[in-house]
């Protein structure tokens, strides 16, 4: 069994700032060599799929999901001042100002960490997502696997 | 002292979504035989709501929470693409095309598995929910119930 | 090393009713003699900063930002039900009417507990929020000194 720390974060979340404050937790973990794994669940997947659409066949609800949540890290909205869109500009422009990370910045430098990015199935299955739709080097499983996680972790963080 | 693994849900928002979550989380673990307590504390108290109103005596900003806030499981709206009750009508929807379990059959069944159901006591006095007006086979504790439970368990999660 | 059970808490939503639930929590554990930090960052930070303007020079962008947010405790939000600041003002009435703490309060009671409070210096720098701006006798760090707090604590809540 390994010796190393273990965190766990649920990012239920598809806000922008949630994930943000989620990735950095992660890539903060990651570089004090703990093993971490983000379960994406819910909204929370959004924070994975790819910008330009991806053609795949789907039943009626399932493509109105899928038009209606928004496409990918660069496209997400603020849990708060969100504005119609404007918040985020300003978000990332100040985050672009103090040089810090932008998610989608975050979530490659996760990947290069070997934090685990799990997509939740059965949430795939419910809002008719496909893994051609999220980002290559991800991993897919459901809510056993996240417990197994957990219960063998320190720290456990529902975002 | 037992030997199980123990695990402890806050329920505190009162969105349909993550209510989801924290039940199959809930369930998942118990599956797993861990020792499983949510706490139902301020909007999360709303999934334990009867659904036929009760009546009881109120004040009137007690009865004004209790008129406006969802009575039960079924009447939770969404975190997100609530689109006045639209997007609750299309999650289930799609959670009864996938043959997923309701909220209210998740709550039956965690109530099988011996979840422990806490309905946080504190907060009932506050917006004025009488023990008559939550469902049955729950129990009754404030805070110091809680952390001691969290201080006991791996998993602790604030959904 | 410290045989005390450790606590901490992410605060990162602005809402009363998330922070109060927070303080609530904070309290018990550091009343059953948990070593407990809560860290402040995103909109939670706005729970620490000081009622009356303080003058400070700024960016464009940060003076928005500054001026857009709540100014303090009694500033914020209800995360549901805030009906444009009714609903922070009927649940300010009825915790009065249970003699239950004020946030305002409950923040002063964690201080005299020895809660240690901790601002994100990080979301300072993006929100352009400044030490004279926050409440005094309150810690200042980093996602490093978190990681380093949860890794040892039982309880790890994200708000």
């Amino acid at each position: 069994m390994s010796q190393k720390e273990k965190t766990t974060i649920v990012l239920f979340s598809g806000d922008l700032d949630k994930a943000i404050a989620a990735f950095i937790i992660a890539n903060g973990a990651a570089a004090y060599d703990h093993e971490v794994t983000m379960f994406f669940t819910f909204w929370g997947l959004n924070t994975l799929r790819k910008d330009p659409p991806v053609s795949v066949k789907k039943g009626f609800l399932e493509n109105m999901f899928g038009k209606m949540m928004p496409r990918g890290a660069k496209k997400l909205g603020l849990s708060k001042m969100n504005f119609a869109g404007i918040g985020p500009k300003m978000i990332k422009h100040v985050m672009k100002k103090h040089n810090a990370l932008s998610l989608p910045q975050l979530i490659e430098l996760a990947q290069e960490q070997g934090v685990k990015l799990v997509a939740c199935t059965m949430t795939m299955d419910l809002l008719g997502l496909r893994k051609e739709e999220l980002i290559d080097g991800i991993d897919y499983a459901g809510v056993a696997a996240y417990l197994g996680d957990a219960a063998d972790a320190k720290v456990n963080l529902f975002i």
